[in-house]
């Protein structure tokens, strides 16, 4: 398959992202990326999804967190601390040379396109990774805790708070960063990565044009299931699924995606019910980097045998 | 002597305000500290003689290299370098802490007095440190190469180009910061510490306020010569001095400071053939704490001297 787009968010996402760069050569991947978890923190512009990416594909992630570098150090979190600092959001010495950089080149009127564009091609990075929008989006959770943006929901209260509705400030107003809409209407399959999707995919699919563009496609829409063993791997999806009302099963994931995605690849042993939708099987728990390119040929295979 | 105020620059006089601030208790002695080297870098507000001041007061300064903090990291500048960003100016790991959340407390409308002030609280300093001004005020150099910013100047030209013309763009119409005239008209002795006059004592010279201020002042002000043994002890103060045309001597440096100070301290050896000023002697090369006191002894010492 020559020209393979996948909506991310990070830490998940980032791995099967990973997966399919061993399989679709340098910019025949696309990765369009959530910036719903963007926000300014001490004055600084923070991508964490980016970021993420960023780092899982040029060998530099702490593999063992998820997220951040490997080998990071935190002196600069330390004298922050001295001084008072708000420390609930960990800025790593070496992470915070991407956030200066970025904030300086943003007010200096680069966009985040731009700016992503010139970190990978330093890092010697093939995938292209697009944000999903340059303009502003912010995903906003109303909770029993009051609304709260989303690193303080995720990070500072890790997702402590009981969640009764999520919402994508800015989104309806966004427009796709530059290649995000080309690159979906030429892609032979569009993957969905198993990133959280209330959080994580939500926010993309909330800039209309994005929506629309998936919608006008002609590559199958093949989206990965975040469950595994009818469980979330990690992070709020199955407490937030809860709190909403939604079953923690492919079924609800299904409807949840419905007249988005034409196939789901679920987990081995798990089921999906769901009438009209095309399921793939495969061990869908990413481990080892053998695992993230067996979720990705699986995807791929979905997505192939979908083509018109 | 109850109050002092000393007119000062970075790393010499931080030396003399330390050995001040082992004789002049808390609050009674008060830094008034040059802003004319602050720069905007990579999008955040660098000061640097107020860091200097604020680590050699904590006893967290590098004392070999006489800037920055002792046991410094550099893993952000590593990650800079490696993203292609200027790496001609160092900032620590530690020390972007300073320059982060001034830049963040400055961008949400706090002064840079204020500001100060709450990293010198935190520290337990007991030394009032003013900047100059919380207006903006850059020293700018006409040399050979053009017209250059200070620190572009100092740190990553290393003094080369011959300086033809110095000026500080914004001090004339510069206001001093809260409690800078205030202490002046207070004090019971200036002491303008041995920085260098051109650049580190000039910019403070140059607010009108300030040499309205110092003028009018009861007290005694007394200069602590920059030369020891007829030199500069380091920096660029032998080269500019000849660049503009003025001999590296004591008599130069009195009639730089006519005007505007009583009496100079010069080094034991040395000459001051200047009539009409106070000439105190004593070794002025400040290595160990037991010098720094030293000078600051013998400072207070001629402005006692001079008193009404």
């Amino acid at each position: 398959m020559s020209k393979v787009v996948v909506l991310t968010g990070g830490v998940g996402g980032a791995k099967l992202v990973l997966g399919l760069s061993h399989i679709v050569a340098g910019a025949d991947l696309t990765a369009i990326v959530n910036t719903g978890d963007d926000f300014r923190h001490l004055g600084l512009h923070v991508s964490p999804d980016i970021d993420t990416l960023l780092y899982t594909l040029s060998g530099k992630a702490n593999a063992q967190q998820g997220w951040g570098r490997e080998g990071e150090s935190w002196a600069f979190m330390e004298a922050l601390r001295e001084l008072g600092g708000e420390d609930w959001f960990l800025l790593g010495d070496g992470d915070l040379a991407l956030h200066v950089l970025r904030s300086d080149a943003l007010a200096r009127g680069e966009t985040l396109s731009q700016i992503t564009a010139g970190f990978a091609a330093r890092w010697g990075i093939g995938t292209r990774i697009l944000p999903m929008s340059d303009d502003p989006v912010a995903t906003m959770l109303d909770t029993d805790e009051g609304r709260l943006a989303f690193q303080r929901y995720f990070v500072e209260r890790r997702c402590a708070p009981a969640v009764s509705a999520i919402d994508f400030a800015g989104a309806s107003s966004a427009v796709p960063a530059g290649g995000v809409e080309e690159a979906i209407l030429a892609a032979d399959a569009v993957i969905v990565a198993p990133s959280n999707p209330f959080l994580s995919v939500d926010p993309l699919l909330a800039v209309p044009a994005i929506r629309a563009a998936l919608a006008r496609t002609a590559a199958p829409v093949v989206a990965v299931s975040p469950l595994v063993g009818g469980q979330a791997v990690k992070g709020p999806t199955a407490k937030l699924m809860g709190e909403l009302g939604i079953a923690v099963d492919n079924d609800a994931i299904a409807r949840h995606y419905a007249g988005v995605i034409d196939g789901l690849l679920i987990d081995s042993g798990d089921d999906c019910g769901v009438a009209g939708l095309a399921i793939g099987r495969c061990p869908t728990l990413m481990s080892s980097l053998d695992d993230k390119v067996r979720v990705a040929r699986a995807a791929l295979a979905l997505a192939e045998g979908l083509r018109p």
